[in-house]
This record gives C-alpha cells, structure tokens and sequence, in this order.
C-alpha cells in the first residue's frame, strides 16, 4: 500500500498556493476585473453543476463525445477545485470528488482505448493517445490538489489508488517510450506525473519527470527545455505548436517553482521558460501566429495556453508590457498571477508591447538555421517572415527559405499552413486532410525555390530533420532590415542563397520588400519561384490573357497537380510588374527584373481536390526552363489605397519604373527608379563575416559612395 | 446686366443658416464632438491653404487629374467657407475668393470637355458629364453663399457672371433634356440651379428647378420627389444608387425649407424625404447596403451622403434611433444640424435604431413589386431579403424574385453585387466592366430561376423596365416571417412564384430560411435554381466528387460562360443536403427535396474572364431538365460553431432529417424534421387575399391543426 499524500495544509501548491488563495479571497469583494472573472467562471460552473455528470466508458476518437465529455469533465474538476478555494463552498469541492471517485471506479476496467490508431505507440485509455490523458492528468491533478483539504482519508486514498496513481503508472512505466520522449508529448506526459509527485508526495516522481524514468537526463523535463527551445526560445516546429506545447512547459514550471524554489527553473538554461513565452509573442502579427508549418491560422496570441504563459510570466517579471498583451488576450484567470494581472490592468499600468525585428536562431544550440522577423512601421504595420530554419519535425513543410509578407493588417504574400478543419468530422475526423500531405507541406506551396517540380529535400522528412539553412547574416536599422540565408542541401548539388531585405525611405514614403534569390547547380534543371499572393489580380504591364473555356492542372505530383493554370505570359525583357489589390484596401505591386526567358504562370488551387478540401487561393509563378544558374530580383511595393466607400482611389498604380541590380566583390547593389526620376539604392555587403565595423564603397552611375556596416539605403534625386 | 444677389444680411442661408452660425460660434469653444470635428476641419483646410490652388483647363475623365482636382476644389471651398462663417478668419474667405474668380476667368472660354462620351447626352464642361458639374454646383454655391458677405460688388459681379450664372446656364436651358428628366442626374441639375435661385435671387430658377424648365410640373425637384421613390421611401435603382441619390434631395429639401419654409417641403408627399432617410438606413446590415443591382459592396451607412441625410433628418424629427446611426457613422457635419446631433451625442441621448422586417413597395405607386427585408434574432442577427421588385432602370440586374441571406455579420447566400474596380484605372478606366453586363447583371449571377441557360425578360432592359412582380403577401410576427410574389413575364408563358419564410423556433433554437419556388409552364424547359454562397464547402449526403484534372466553362452565354463546373451529381430522391463553413464561424446547410431526377452542379466563378475582372465566387445550381412545371421545395439552416482559435467545434451536421411539402386547397404546409424527432411545421395560407382574421385549419399525420391569419409555425413532438 503506497502512503496517502500529505496533510492538508499543504494543499494547494502547484500553479496556486495558499497565498494567491488568501489573495484571491480578497480580491473577488473588490469591483475590477478579476472579481468579474470569478462573477463569469461562477456563473458557468454553477450551471454545470446543475447537470449530473458523466463519465462515460471512452469509445470516440477526438472530437467525438466520449472524447469531448472527458475534456470537459477535467475543465469543470478545475474550475470547480479553484472556486472550492476562493470560496470554500463544499458543492464544489464534493462535485469534484464524485467525478474523481467515477473516475476511480472506471480508470482501473478501462482497456487500451477502442480507437487507438493501429500500431500506434501512444494509445491512451480515457483517450484515444496517451497525449490527451497526459492533459487530463495535469488538470486532474490541480483539481485533487485545491479540493484535497476536504477529502476523508477514505475518499483520497480511493482516487489516488483508483485513479491518479495508475493513470501516473500508464504515463511514465508503462509508457516509456512517450514518457522519455523529447518531444511536446512527453512534455505533457512529464508536467502531469511530475506534478502528481508533488501532490502525492513522490519526489521519485518529480525526479524522473524531470531527468527521464531512469534519471539519466536523457529524457525529462530539463532535457526537453534543453533542447526543443532554440537559445532564443524558439520551438522548430513553429509558433503553432510552440503556443500548444507551453503550456506544459510553464504550468509545470510554475509548480516547481512553488515547490522547489531552490531548483531556480525560471532561470534555468539562461531563462529559456520566459525566452519561450516571448518569442510566442513575437511570432504573431496583429493578433495572429505566423502561420508555418503545419498551423490552423485563427490561432493567435488570444490562446488560452499564451494567457497561462503570459500571465506566468507577468507573475515572473512583472514585465508591464505583457500587460499590453493581457489586455488583448481579456482573459483573467483564477490564480495568483492572474490577480496580479487584473489589478495591474485595473490600475492601467501596461506599456506598450514591443514587437521586434529578430533573428530568432533555430536548434537546440542556435546554429540550425533561424527564423527571421522584420518589422516597421510605413504608413502601417508592416512584417516580413523569412524562413531559413530547419525542418520542424513531422508538422514541419518542405518550405526553406521561403517568406510571408504582412501589411496594414492583412497577409499579403502568404503561406498557406495546414489543410486541417480541426474537428470537423465531416472533413476527414477533424484531423489532417490528405491535402496537407499533397499540397500545404509541398514547396509549391511556399515563396521559394522548386526544382523540377519536386519538393525540396524530395519530401525525405528523415533527411530534412538532418539539414538545415545556414544564416548568413542578419540586420536591422531604421531603414533597412536585411538577412541572408543558403542551403546546399534541398536539392542535391545546388546552392540556394536567399536575401531579403524590408527597406523604408521616409523622403518618399515609400516602403519595399526586395527579394534575390540566387540558385547555382552544376546540371540543368527547371526553376520555379512562386508567389502567392492575397488579393484581385488588378494589373500587369505585359499582355496577359486568361485562358477562357478550359483550364488544367498545372503538374502531377508534389502540389502541381492542385494548382490550376489559368494564364501564361512570357514579358519581354526589362521590368515584369504584377499588381494586386488586398481587401485592405492597399495595393502591391511585384517588379521583377526579367531577360525575356523568364515565364510567369497564373494558378489557382482546387485542382486535384474532389472533396472541396482546399481554399481557393491565388499565386504566380516565375519559371525558368532548361537554367543551371538564376538569380531572381524582385521588389514588392505597397502602394495607394482603394476605398469605395468613400470613393476615392489614390496611387493605384506602381511608384517604379525601373530595377537593376548588379554584384561588384562582396557588395550588392539593388537601385529601385521611381516615376519621379530619383532611385532607391540599397547597397549592402554579402559577405557573412562583415561586422558592424566593415567600411564599404562603390561606384554607381559613375559617382562613388560610402557606407560602414550591413547595408545602407540610399536616396539619389536627380 | 442682371442684378447683383442680395445683401449680406440675407447669407448664408442654404444649408446652414445665420441662427446656425452664432450656435457654431459658440459650441466650438466647448469641448465635445463638434469642436473636435471643427478642429479637424480647421486642420485640413489649413493644410490645403498651404498650397497654392490649381484651377486646370478640363482635360480627363472621371478618376483622372483635373477630374479630380475639381472636385478638390469645390469641396476645399465649401469647407473653407464654413470656416470662415463659424471663425470670421478673412484668409477662408479670401482662398474661395481667389478660386472663384479664377473659375470665373476659365469658364466662360470652356468648350465641351474633351473626354466626353462620343454621342453624350449630357457631357460637361469642367467634367466629362454634366452631373459631375451640377455636384460642382451644390457644392460651389454654397460655399459663394457662405462667403457673400466677405465679397465686394466688383468681385460678386465678376463671380457670378462669370461662372456661377453661366454654369446655372448651361446646367438649366441649355441641358433642357437632363435638367427635366426624371432621375437623379435631374435631380443634382435641379438641386444645383434651385440653390443658385436661392442665392442669386432668382426665384425664376427656383420655380423652375422645382417645376421644370416650363414649369409644368412634369420635369422638376417636386416630379423627382413624386416619382422616384415609392410612398414607401425606396428608390427603385436600390440602396447603392438611394444612398448616392439622397445627397441633392436632401440639401435642396433642407434649402428650400430655410429659404421657403411656407413650401412645407419636408411633409410633402407624406414626408416622402424622411422615408426616403430612413429606408436607406433599413436597406443594410452590419453597416452595408443590401448589395441589390449595380452596387459596391463596401458602401454602407457611414457613406457621406448619408451622414447628411441622418443629420438633417435628425434635425428635423429629433428622433434619438437616428442618433444610433450618426455614432456608427461618426461623422460630426459643421451644420447646425451636425451641432444638434454632436450635442445630442455627447450627452448620450442616442437609442438603439430599430431594424424592422417590412415590404418596401416599388413604384411610385406602390404597385411596382416590394423589396421585403426579413429580419429576426436566432443566434445572432439575420436578415433574409427578398427582392420581387422593378427592374431600376439601366442599373437593374434580372434577378427577379432573387433573394439574399445574411447572418451573425456575414452574407451567406449571396449577390455578386457590380463588376467594378471605382476608379482604378487598370480596370476599364475605373468604369464598370464588360463582366458587369456579361456575369452580374445576368439572372445566373442570382438566386433565382433560370430558364433555357437566358436570363430574365432576354436581358431586354426596355421591356424590363415595364415589367414587375406582383406581391402576393408579406407578413410578419415574432416566430414567423414570409411573403409570396409572383411574375409572369420573366419568361413567356411562364408563371414563376416565389415564397420565402424566415421562422424561429426558440424551443429548440433553431432558425430556418425556407424556399418554395414553382415554376409553371405550358412548354418544355431546363430549370436551373442557383444558389450562391460564401464559404468552404464542407459536406453534402449525396456522392460527390469535384473534377481532377481539368474544368470547362458551364455554358456559352447568359453568364454561364463565366461559371467553371467543378463538380455535378445527381442525389437519389429524399432529402439533398450540402454544407458550408462560413467566415463567421457558423455552418450553413441547404436541405431540398429530390426525386432523383435533379442534378446538383457545383461552379466557381472565373471562366472566360481573360482579364482575372471577377471574384472567384462559389455556388451550386439545382437543375431540372426537360420540365414544364417544377417547385423546388428547400431550408436553409445556420447551425454549430467553428472555433479554431478556442478549438472546439460544435454542431457541424446539420439537425434536419426530413422535409416535406403539400398544399391542401389554400393551404400550404412544409414540415421539418429535426434528428431529436420533433417536427417544425411551417403552415401558411397562400391566397393573397387572406386577412389577418382568416381561420385557417388542416390535418397533419392524422391530428387537426387550425390557426389564424397568415401563418404559423407549430412544433410537434412526439
Ligand atoms: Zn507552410
Ligand atoms: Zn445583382
């Protein structure tokens, strides 16, 4: 028989203590906002607890009932465990009893559960994967936790023997492989049965959560902080999942920091916890995450998982620009740090959030590439995302060194992310479509480079995992931001070097996004650089004519095979410029530099798609047949506003006139003409070892300039 | 020589009068919403003097340089001359002066303007068109009535004879056919003489902007107020064109009432101007007009001629809904209305504005067809507009007995609305497009009957124009909304009837928008009943399958040239249902009945669209062939959630499981069968002349029902 967990005084003690308790007591008699939170999860525990409750024998996969109704049921334990403390009304505390006492008397029939995916290595019971059992421990546990002090010794030790304990021996011993694994599932599986240890007075428990089931180190908690955040806290499977997998990571920091303060976890690893919690941050524009990899774009900052992260991390740092991101979230929770946040709102004491431009390095030592943002303001808010960064595991895409393009609110240049309706049965189980597979993980889905229309790395996900873009450099100023990145890996035998640069010139207002991308290979091959862009096709300065009566799919495999081609144009030499209108009002223009050998194909998506899974989104393609080397040059240019409703169009043509880019020794030089006869010059030095400190000069049009550092703008009026 | 206008004394008095004048010069020294808008205004027009003024000798069309540099001007000397009555600041005055004078230098050596439509009826001089001239006007001489007393008889004289009276001139005889035509360009012509009348003081021009060039009554403002709109307040060209005609009945009506207030000119024809306010304002949802015939989508109630007609529309009945609207609109006019409104404002005395469900009858007489707007709360706001009225003119689709649904903000079952880019010119100049006759205005483009792939009346606007539906009924209380039109003449021997309901039933929360169209003929013909929707399919319960590899367009002509067929299938007899995932986050489901010989087809707009004009819309077209006589019998339900973002999903299968129609002598009942067994049993007597006293009774699966009146929804469980 194992020893019953200890005395009640000692309860509760994860994410909530005794003091945040006294606190909240408080605090729910004073009008502001954490009392109205209280008011609001009263008001709907209250009218859960109007309803018997079920725990039904699990049967569905996710989504279905079975399924939901656990969710649910460990969302109201919660709930209801953290009302019995600010209130002490006993209704709550016996609700969650006799939900766990249910759970007890079912947990210890329960086979591996009825739709476990064949062979899969992950089956839960409750659940359909360990996963979604892991989560109900860790809600589970915080439930027993806050309603412990008013349990008979009876009562505790029949859940604790009927339920946690073997749903914590299903988690770690019988789960090794999960439990052990580096890897956002074993962080679920870890917080839960280390915070278990907690509550039941098994620092075995805690130990092995955190070092691996045999305390080596190899696996655990530590282990994956180590190594699933970049030093600058930066999850590779993207922000989707980073803002998923926080929550473990931070719920089960905070109670060891409740626990074992000596242990300093929110200072481990340089502070990686609250590293993580801000660069969720940072990789979201106007409220919603950079959609790589495999992300559902709704997603955004509001997400219950970044509001436990930011208000953890508020009770950290009392940092009052979280508060700023608090206020947007508009979710207080119930816990000491969520007062902390309702009174410092109340008192209006946030600060404005600074969103950065930021080389965020990617690998578990930073040297895997990098995730890069730049951001300014001009005449709105504008972000570029360039993506050298490594693969991402199994939700990552075969998209190196693509980018996105943010202005004025709306994507512009986008990505496509995951072809997923999250439980919507009708749409494959609410899981994956096969189309993500097909097309959102393909290259063709992406603003890079395709090679004879195959994937890059061919879709070896093993291989991908094992190679990653190098950045070259990165750099920011008022003016210019520029980064540049390659891989010689994607493809066997060629180098892709990629430079992006978001450049303003406040003399004419203007902003761009300039583009080179330079592919070298020792063999001839077909060279593809889409653009998908957001928005009606509104002009192009050379004769494009849509085919009328019938249209194709543009390839076979790899993504082709979805794309309608609805036109085709080859423009003549010089400058190639193709306007678009976004729904916000704004129009984009891309010039590019072309020889007369360059083709631009028109598609649509919704070929090869006989169940209607895919959205009708739009791009160009720039195409070179029969190349070994091409070095595409291509500027966007936001520009005028459309506005119907008040009837006025302004500036809805193209700014530029002309484009001519040119390399001389290690500097680069990208000269954008305006109509107005002065021109644009970015110069900047290539090379990746150039500091701060490097002095530049070259010739243009036969005058001599200077710079020291990166790079450099420059504005020459005629 | 003409008489010089009258004394100082006597200005301003059109719109703002010299009682309006000292309440402005008193409220801008009050905090508040007017002196903010007044600051505004200060500040930009202070920029605009800046400047020097450009008068350019007219050379472009609508949308280019001198077109708009014009139009510049007129507003810069309207705003200024507001200024300079509210501040007495010499330098507004002096600036209108200055431009004046300079118009009164460059008119008289105008010939027609070059960029006038070849065989134009009613080309300009300073614009392309003569409307735009006689917008040039209301403007202008108002802004010369607010500077009149700045001015000395040397400068009025030159002004006046110099451009005012010659523009009045070529406006009123010698433009004798637009100046007394019975439409809006007469209406701006009217409306810019009548006000010149005011203040040249010339009641001549008055007695004929009102009563036609002879005065008899058959052209002029009063013939215009008679007969554009219907006694109910609806302009037949619609919402679009109702917002954009309101401007110069609204001004004239307010200028006629300062100077004549004797005329009664805002209780004419029963307050046909206030009606006129109002419908306006009825004919939108979430802030945008009802996208009925040859609208802009994005044009809603915060347009500005709208924010003029709300302000002297509150000026004259003080009626607080109408303040709802000016605060959604958030526009503060430097009038004494716009006073009143600010004050009313910042002391919160506004009300909800009540949006009411209401058949809006065409016609001047009332007898031209309705426009019927249902409205109901179910969940959410929804609208459901049913449009068996007029053609409205060269700006009319042929789209009888078309209708729209809106819900929870968003347009679920569509209309393509114009084809046109305004004013961008790489879309055909900013005009509408080709696709604007070839794809919008054609009956395929709506939700409504086509026959033999031609559109309504053979795409004959003359004979359109001399055809209507007749309202059979409309009727609404709590629970139910429906009506009934009729037309035979859309098609020779061709009778089509139309009944739409909107119910609610709140037992079981459920909301339906019920379609019963009979189509009946004495010959053979293919049937085709669109509906267009917004959203990503998700479901249907029949097979279907998109094509892979390759689409065509649907058809040859009519529109059906611009349709790709994506997908068609042929439902076995029952119950049809297909699904679709709106923006807002709600599912829609078509259910329909089917006997097997319907086929579903599946489009997405773009076909033969060379020009990439058209949005890439969605729909599918229920399709009868070889039929003389058809009724398609469908509900359309809003169901469940779809939120990724908190990631749950509720309620994506639609709840019905049955449906059925009959029609016992003059009643017509259609039962909805719900998954949980109950039955929504919509009954509804279909005489037209059923009162609200008719005892109306039937048998429904072996039990006696009875009601009275129009309609009534009836739930039953079993
Ligand atoms: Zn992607
Ligand atoms: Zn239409």
């Amino acid at each position: 028989v194992y020893p019953l967990s200890a005395f009640a005084a000692s309860h509760p003690n994860l994410v909530i203590d005794a003091a945040d308790v006294d606190a909240m007591q408080g605090a729910i008699k004073v009008p502001g906002r954490f009392r109205n939170a209280f008011l609001s999860t009263q008001s709907s525990v209250d009218a859960g607890l109007q309803q018997p409750f079920i725990v039904p024998v699990p049967a569905d996969a996710g989504g279905g009932y079975t399924h939901e109704q656990h969710k649910k049921n460990y969302q109201l334990m919660y709930n209801a465990g953290v009302l019995f403390q600010i209130t002490q009304d006993p209704k709550y505390a016996e609700r969650v009893r006799d939900m766990l006492l249910a759970y007890a008397d079912l947990y210890p029939t329960l086979p591996l559960h009825p739709k476990r995916r064949p062979d899969a290595d992950n089956p839960g019971k409750l659940f359909w994967q360990s996963l979604n059992e892991a989560v109900w421990l860790v809600y589970t546990i915080q439930a027993y936790d806050l309603i412990r002090p008013a349990l008979n010794d009876e009562e505790a030790e029949k859940i604790e023997q009927g339920a946690l304990r073997p749903v914590v021996k299903f988690l770690s011993v019988d789960s090794p492989a999960t439990f052990n694994k580096v890897h956002n599932h074993g962080t679920w599986l870890t917080a839960g049965v280390g915070m278990a240890g907690y509550v039941l007075d098994e620092p075995e428990w805690v130990e092995q959560a955190l070092l691996d089931l045999d305390k080596s180190g190899k696996g655990g908690f530590l282990r994956q902080l180590n190594t699933l955040f970049s030093p600058d806290g930066y999850y590779n499977e993207g922000p989707y999942y980073q803002r998923y997998a926080l929550m473990p990571f931070v719920t089960f920091a905070k109670a060891i920091e409740n626990n074992e303060p000596e242990r300093g976890i929110f200072e481990y690893r340089d502070g990686i916890v609250m590293k993580a919690i801000d660069t969720t941050i940072q990789l979201s524009y106007n409220g919603l995450f950079f959609p790589l990899n495999d992300a559902i774009k709704s997603k955004g900052i509001d997400t219950s998982e970044l509001v436990l992260g930011v208000t953890i991390a508020h009770g950290e740092s009392a940092n009052p620009q979280l508060l700023d991101i608090a206020a947007q979230q508009n979710q207080i929770l119930l816990t000491g740090d969520g007062l902390a946040v309702a009174q410092a709102l109340d008192a209006g004491k946030q600060e404005p959030y600074q969103f950065k431009s930021t080389a965020f390095r990617d690998g578990k030592d930073g040297d895997e590439g990098a995730l890069v943002v730049m951001r300014q303001q001009a005449n709105g808010d504008q972000a570029l995302v360039f993506k050298p960064a490594a693969q991402g595991l199994g939700h990552g895409h075969f998209d190196k060194l693509s980018w996105q393009f943010y202005d004025r609110g709306a994507e512009i240049v986008t990505d496509y992310g995951a072809a997923r309706f999250l439980n919507v049965e009708a749409k494959n189980g609410g899981r994956y479509l096969p189309e993500n597979e097909t097309w959102a993980k393909q290259t063709i889905a992406h603003n890079t480079v395709v090679l004879d229309e195959t994937s890059h790395f061919d879709n070896n996900l093993q291989f991908a995992n094992q190679h990653y873009p190098t950045l070259k450099f990165f750099h920011a100023d008022d003016q210019v931001k520029i980064s540049a990145a390659e891989i010689d890996s994607a493809y066997p035998g060629v180098t892709l070097i990629r430079t992006l640069a978001l450049v303003n010139s406040p003399e004419n207002q203007s902003s761009y996004a300039i583009d080179l991308f330079e592919v070298t290979s020792g063999k001839i091959h077909q060279i593809d650089l889409p653009v998908h862009y957001s928005g009606q096709l509104v002009d192009t300065n050379f004769a494009l004519r849509g085919f009328t009566d019938g249209i194709s799919a543009l390839g076979k495999n790899n993504g082709y095979q979805h794309l309608w081609l609805k036109a085709a144009a080859k423009p003549s030499a010089g400058l190639a410029q193709i306007t678009w209108l976004n729904d916000n009002g704004r129009f984009y223009t891309q010039s590019s530099l072309v020889d007369g050998d360059t083709q631009l194909l028109f598609t649509e998506l919704g070929a090869n798609d006989p169940d209607f899974n895919l959205r009708s989104e739009k791009s160009f393609i720039a195409r070179r047949e029969h190349s070994q080397t091409h070095t595409f040059v291509s500027v966007l240019e936001p520009h005028g506003e459309y506005n119907p409703a008040k009837e006025f169009t302004l500036g809805a043509a193209s700014d530029i006139q002309g484009l001519s880019h040119k390399q001389v020794g290690e500097i680069e030089l990208v000269a954008i003409e305006n109509k107005n006869g002065s021109t644009q010059l970015l110069a900047f030095n290539r090379s990746a070892s150039a500091s701060s400190e490097s002095k530049n000069q070259f010739e243009f049009r036969g005058n001599r300039y200077a710079f020291s550092g990166r790079a450099k703008l420059f504005q020459i009026t005629n």
